[in-house]
């Protein structure tokens, strides 16, 4: 049980915040044999080097602002922590062709530019490992590469983005948006500006690693539509509750016959006796399908410095010992958004006699049977919510009547269409 | 992306069962680069030749049932399926010696042998990997032996019997032992003898090889105590529910300071509100709970032959690719099955005045403080179930109280002892 390469390898750390200081408490701790930390880099580092944190770096740790020292340095790995597109992106390549392996959490950079990086470590003969990039500290992407790569997986889902999940499961509770993003922000679980989390474009990047990890699929995150929780109201509980469901931003990929795959970002009603129901607060879960095993779930505290962190120190472990993973050839695939599903519609209108004859109207014109309607009540006929579930139905084609229906007069908001996610009967031997 | 071993890489089935068959399938199924199975072996070869499943394994196959031709063939992996202890582990040994890897489901043998047969696999050069022996198709092993290897995991729970997790959640909804054993055997979930599972020893080589994938500990499976589902009845599922859980078989493994490892698999109380209680019918599920990332979840169905198929070919794609995950010294460890704990206490008595204050005396002359006192209406007073629960306290204590009380003359059955899961608060960033 020897690492397969002897001696210490010595860790450069870019970028000395929540994560990077944990990287160091970890390294520091004296469980893992065979790493040292020996530089770190950061902006402004006087200041990094006079925090509480940086007891954690020791005394033999060389601290810089200039990138170059990093390049110059002795440093067999780097810790890439800076985020972003630029200036990592660059740096990661520069220290890729300069010999050094790199170990990163950016799902932004390795969604939009993953393979080209891998490319480019493979011809410098290091390696380029992300497995902080997807749930932080739930190993699911080290579980999928290795422990999958014998499964055909159909369909990959998850609750990624810990920050709508801690808004969407205390709205559930009782308490408003505003009220609960506040709150998110106060306890640093959301930016002051929100939109990369509620808008689910930071999920979206994860979803395309999931897809490229467990499905071969490379995907264009630009082409993965994606849709905001910031409509969802208290009263979206009440009415999901009613139909056995609560909400979640849940991400979703799945094959399809064809050069093309359905991935999607939005909120949706999930059943509440399905895992994604039972996450809570800033939980993080990824449900596989496959073809031969079924339904797989990891789940776990995915956000975090110290649970990202135990996820850059198993891929520092990894780099220390040459461990590698299974690979599989990756295709490029389209994207739709478009997929048969039930739907929840939330109107909120001035109530007159004949609108709901003019919703079912619009509805059937495009085809799209109703399934249920509910009304609770206790509200004011001039500000009424009311609720209008679907049978299996088009997204697109759910998009086009809601169109004309918020074109009505009548209407006091736009209304709100979410997907209903169908939890399948799970037979165990699937094929 | 292109694979660290160029070219085919030819594998051999030993045991042509369930997961056998189910191999060959994956294998013929053309979505897996780089495998071809070449031999298959198994006693009475004939009759499995004549199968429906031997068109899985394509006509350039040779099948044997002579372990010689095995050894003699130009196989470059052996898959292990006969199970047990004799003649799998003579037959692992000549393989790895002939410079063959190996990839087993085998978890006695690995619980018992692992370490040793780790180092004659390494000695000779090859791999011996066993990814389906805990959990089947969830890759809790993997997940463990990349993702986790940076944190400090400090307990591993979970649900690794999927026969005992058919009978217990199928009690739980109102149904006998006695019935859900024998359904269970008919739909193949359990041997005619079933003291394997509902005894907890498949269970227990499963926490020995947990125990030492995520905690680098070896434990001697006889020392880790067991104890059999067999004595739970429906009055139990009716208690517990009361106290607001469910009984499963849970198997629990957590670092202790010093030489020692609390260890068991016993039934016991689980909070509804935990993962483990939402486990249905086969289900399996593993909770690893580290000193820096909190508790991971990993679940899924286990059982099955494709499941199990899944983690092998996973194991063989390694293989093949000449992927390895880190590796990390492991210690000898002794073992306890002693911690302290909430217990449920449940008697069956012929109802006299003065039993209460008997079984409270028992329990306080050991230091046991009663926390409640459950008796449901409607039982004959000649047979009169009821329950003590007790506040936190050592098992060995409460074994000794339980055994002055089962000599009571009003004890119409052996009292049932079952400690109670305690779910600790989790904090996401946890040291």
């Amino acid at each position: 049980m020897t690492a397969l390469k002897p001696g210490v390898t010595k860790v450069a750390i870019l970028g000395f915040g929540t994560v990077g200081s944990a990287v160091a408490k970890l390294l520091s701790a004296g469980y893992l044999p065979g790493l040292q930390l020996a530089l770190v880099y950061n902006r402004d580092v006087a200041r990094k080097r006079a925090s509480a944190e940086a007891r954690f770096a020791g005394p033999d740790v060389l601290w810089t602002d200039h990138f170059e020292d990093v390049l110059r340095s002795d440093a067999d790995v780097i810790v890439e922590l800076v985020g972003g597109g630029e200036p990592a992106g660059t740096w990661i390549e520069q220290a890729l062709v300069a010999g050094k392996s790199v170990v990163t959490a950016n799902k932004q950079l390795i969604a939009y530019r993953g393979p080209e990086l891998a490319r480019l470590a493979q011809a410098n003969g290091v390696q380029l490992l992300h497995g902080a990039a997807v749930a932080g500290g739930v190993p699911v992407i080290p579980g999928m590469l290795q422990g999958l790569s014998g499964e055909a997986v159909t369909r990959v889902s998850g609750i990624l983005n810990g920050t709508c999940n801690y808004i969407l499961s205390r709205m559930e509770r009782g308490d408003s948006y505003a009220e609960v993003l506040k709150d998110a922000q106060r306890l640093g679980y959301a930016e002051s500006d929100p939109t990369a989390d509620v808008g689910g474009f930071d999920a979206r990047a994860k979803l395309c690693i999931l897809a490229r990890v467990a499905m071969h699929a490379e995907l264009d995150p630009e082409q993965v539509p994606t849709q905001s929780i910031a409509a969802i109201d208290a009263i979206d509980f009440a009415y999901a509750r009613e139909l056995g469901c609560t909400i979640r931003q849940v991400s979703k990929a799945q094959q399809l016959s064809g050069d093309c795959m359905y991935a999607r970002v939005a909120p949706m009603l999930v059943p509440l006796d399905s895992p994604m129901a039972w996450s809570q607060g800033t939980q993080n879960m990824v449900v596989s399908t496959g073809r031969f095993g079924g339904d797989v779930v990891f789940s776990g505290h995915g956000a975090g410095g110290n649970a990202t962190a135990v996820a850059v120190v198993s891929d520092l472990l990894a780099v220390a010992q040459g461990a590698r993973a299974v690979t599989l050839p990756v295709q490029p695939k389209g994207v739709t958004g478009d997929s048969v599903a039930p739907h929840y519609l939330r109107f909120i209108v001035d109530d007159k006699p004949g609108i709901v004859s003019a919703i079912s109207g619009a509805l059937s014109k495009v085809g799209a049977n109703i399934d249920s309607l509910l009304q609770r009540r206790g509200y004011p006929k001039h500000r009424l919510p009311f609720v209008v579930t679907t049978e299996p139905t088009l997204n697109s084609i759910i998009a086009a009547a809601v169109d004309s229906i918020a074109a009505m007069d009548c209407m006091l908001e736009p209304p709100l269409a979410l997907e209903m996610l169908v939890v399948d009967d799970k037979d165990e031997e699937t094929a």
